[in-house]
């Protein structure tokens, strides 16, 4: 009833009370209080007057008719097989990415590779070379990680386009338990060579995608995955094995994984020539930037989204880092003028998403919304003008910067920045 | 070559020289690694030649066509809506379940509900009545926990049938992200009146599943939860919106939330007078027995497996209390003559799975494989048999024993105990 609401102590943007400075649906809630006082408010719809459907049809759930969301392209990709899809982080919660929607970056396609024919060599500056099956593989000392996993060319550096959804501007990002043998449990058994430096890795899709990894990073929690939040690898991810590497360019994270070559030097593949690599304004380039720096971005409220009245809300994101853990995630609301601290869900993992949150009050007016991430070495997410004064701009890779949103007055969401 | 494997100094069943002690399949390896030095051993196959399928086809993707997991139900359905499936814990790894293969627990089948029309009505002993659509409680303040849920009739009281595998022994038991609001939340937003001391909690599906749940025990994390691992309910876990209680039986996590009442004593509902009490010796029942004892499995070796030789393998498993954080883990392999810690994969979370992996060398004979949990009160996992001294043989819920799984000498492993 009106007095209800009239009796109530006004508060500022503070958790209690959320419902009754919501504005808007103030009076709606308001009328359906006092109906519950006055009749039978609460219809019984048709669906709880008549069974439903059996159980485990299909035995492998799928999402209810009513949610569709998928992973998208933000551009056709250059030639068949050749293609990356984001994952639609502004639908999701929590950090665990659902295992059908994380993101993809391929180039020659997802092939379809039986398990028991699959094989893993290792070979080069060994003791003891070796050809493995997946048994082999699954039957070896094993550990379950949770670690994000980013395309190097996650934001492009030129800037989201104004229409953009957090899905193009920042979807080749997602989140997972990893589960699998660690790499330097396999490096101990071929017994390194003196001298060995770096390590090969390739994949047994049809471009053989391969990368150079420098055998003190090949040490540091990489892992030889066959599993992906408990099941095994979907084939978008590498079934039925993949090398994972936290916290580092997704590229090094080879799919399909079929060769590990140990030697002495950079093997100075394809792709770690001709693309990773970014142009600095004095004409050298970058080559071997694996660490994944600090980042954040507010997942809601995000471009495409409708405000529909003002009042509470509560501002949503991601941060993580390739050098362990987040510190703190600071917001703004007002383009950068004033910063607070959001509020970081445990338990922070390192070289994994870390989801935060602030409580929000929209008056109704134009706002701009920024995060900004510190990780646990101090480092800082910096504007993308920061990195540019330094890099310049015709880099392609590594664009960690501070992403923002703009809400207009009458609520619509776009990129800012 | 053989010289190779001869120089390998020999090793006890420690994590080093995994393979050089793997028995049978040594010889096969030393073949391999030989091939490696004299030829082109490592075959291209045909889907490492064409470019693969693709991607985002469907954009929502799916398991490997040479994974077939389900879900499965280990008796017929009373009738049809009755019914309960278990996830394949036998086969899944580190402590996420898919969403896919999240256990099933229905009374009347899965009802087809529209999140727009849905409501959630809280009223009762409150200050402030409400009824709350979707969109309400998705921007209300939220929270993201790793939790496990268990059927309280998981593992039957009366013991496994011989045949079966983990799925239908303890495949009632899942594990994931759930993201939600806070019901302390909404109780405070709504004020709750002096006495009260029970809320009601009531889903949408045919059946009204109804359970009483003690206010303090309501206020001790429970969320109103949407997701899980990210993405919105699966229509089989509650979709759009389900009450999540953790650490205690999977009833009170009612699916399909459509009413919280809040009141000063039990409701005395269908389910918790006919069904969730447990008969005692002296003729009593226990009723309202909420929290999930510390309880573990080993899922691998487990039942229906073949070992296929002797040699170094890893017994993992599955943790888990709802009084807190497990502590640790022994196991025995030869039926609690002697017990080992296993190690434990952090971070070991509240009222969460935790896996717990251990080597071992199987050496072809006979083998009686355990694992008993401690958690953080101090409390140990006891055998069946003192459950059963205590509580005689007429219970039906919360059998948290011991299990054991036999090794047969030509490696078949079925159920013991």
């Amino acid at each position: 009833m009106p007095s209800d609401t009239s009796r109530a102590p006004r508060r500022s943007s503070s958790r209690r009370g959320f419902l009754r400075l919501a504005g808007g649906a103030a009076g709606g809630i308001a009328t359906a209080a006092h109906a519950l006082e006055t009749g039978d408010p609460l219809a019984i719809p048709e669906w709880s007057r008549t069974p439903g459907a059996p159980s485990a049809s299909p035995p492998y759930g799928r999402p209810s008719p009513y949610e569709n969301l998928g992973r998208k392209s933000r551009t056709p990709p250059a030639f068949p097989g050749a293609s990356s899809t984001g994952t639609p982080l502004q639908h999701l919660h929590g950090i665990i990415t659902p295992n059908g929607l994380h993101f993809e970056r391929h180039h020659a396609g997802v092939p379809a590779i039986d398990p028991v024919r699959h094989r893993l060599a290792i070979h080069g500056l060994v003791e003891r070379p070796l050809i493995l099956t997946m048994d082999d593989l699954v039957r070896m000392p094993s550990v379950s990680r949770i670690h994000f996993l980013e395309c190097s060319g996650n934001t492009p550096w030129l800037g989201a386009k104004p229409g953009w959804t957090l899905q193009e501007s920042h979807g080749l990002l997602s989140c997972a338990e990893w589960t699998g043998v660690e790499l330097s449990t396999l490096l101990d058994e071929v017994g390194v060579k003196p001298g060995a430096a770096w390590i090969l890795a390739e994949g047994a899709d049809a471009a053989g995608m391969s990368r150079s990894i420098p055998l003190d990073l090949a040490r540091d929690g990489a892992i030889l995955a066959y599993a992906q939040n408990g099941e095994r690898l979907r084939p978008e991810q590498g079934y039925p094995l993949r090398l994972f590497v936290p916290g580092v360019e997704g590229n090094l994270s080879i799919k399909w994984l079929r060769r590990l070559k140990v030697g002495d030097q950079p093997f100075q593949t394809r792709e770690e020539t001709s693309k990773y690599t970014d142009l600095m304004p004095d004409g050298s380039a970058r080559q071997f930037t694996f660490v994944m720096e600090a980042k954040s971005v507010i997942t809601t409220p995000s471009g495409g989204e409708q405000l529909r009245a003002p009042g509470f809300r509560e501002i949503r994101g991601l941060a993580w880092t390739g050098r362990g853990r987040i510190a703190g995630v600071e917001v703004s609301t007002d383009g950068g003028a004033r910063w607070q601290a959001a509020v970081l869900e445990g338990p922070i993992l390192t070289r994994c998403l870390t989801r935060f949150r602030l409580p929000w009050r929209w008056e109704g007016g134009p706002a701009h919304l920024l995060s900004r991430a510190t990780d646990e070495t101090g480092y800082v997410q910096p504007p993308r003008a920061a990195l540019v004064s330094v890099r310049g701009i015709q880099s392609f890779y590594h664009n960690n910067g501070i992403a923002g949103w703009h809400v207009a007055a009458e609520g619509g969401v776009s990129h800012a920045v």
